[in-house]
């Protein structure tokens, strides 16, 4: 079984990014697991929250889905020519603590995709996310 | 009289970014005020929330503020190759609603600084900062 993760990340109930992961999970073959998840309940980062709480539940939980994948899917609308900071801001979480970091973010593979209103559908917003993967 | 706002991109009490900007202020010389902020209070941007409250008190204070300056000074941490997701999500508010952008963000200037304790100090969140100005 390979498994999937997909991310949307926009909190719009009738996000289209949403949409495009719950399209790509039917699309699936056999022997491939989808989940999906949204970036909701996770809070703003902040450093000395981290220091005095540690990990928040629900950045706990995105990183455990996260390593029991194959591979992630993020699907990333584009505010502003980049990224939105609320997608960035989960992944600046997931990050955390430094010594986590390989075993959430390497081992698997990492795809963008993203759905617009507009004519470019988040090409800018993908090759914002360049650096950052 | 020249305003000149700063904008710190962490939330951590004991920013560098913050103290960077406490810096520049005193540095500046006479004729030129310099007005610090830092990004608490403004939440996670979300589409569905705009919509039914419009936006939040703190984002409408930040954009008076932005408004009201003649140049802007966004002290940018470096997480993960990139902007922080905390301080795109305060400038996604910003640019909200369309009809706000051009009041906002043009006829001012805005430059980018960051302090960090890495070596590079920073120089890949200013270059992420690029497409999104």
């Amino acid at each position: 079984m390979t498994r999937l993760l997909g991310l949307s990340g926009s909190l719009r109930k009738g996000s289209f990014n949403s949409a495009l992961l719950r399209n790509a999970a039917e699309l699936a073959p056999d022997g491939v697991s989808f989940d999906i998840r949204t970036l909701h309940g996770i809070p703003l980062y902040n450093a000395d929250e981290e220091a005095a709480h540690g990990l928040p539940d629900a950045v706990a939980s995105l990183k455990e889905a996260i390593i029991a994948a194959d591979g992630v899917l993020l699907a990333t609308p584009e505010y502003n020519n980049g990224i939105p900071g609320v997608f960035k801001n989960a992944i600046d979480w997931a990050s955390r603590p430094p010594d986590d970091i390989a075993r959430v973010f390497h081992g698997r593979h990492f795809a963008i995709l993203g759905a617009s209103p507009g004519g470019f559908g988040t090409l800018l917003a993908q090759n914002h996310w360049l650096p950052v993967l």
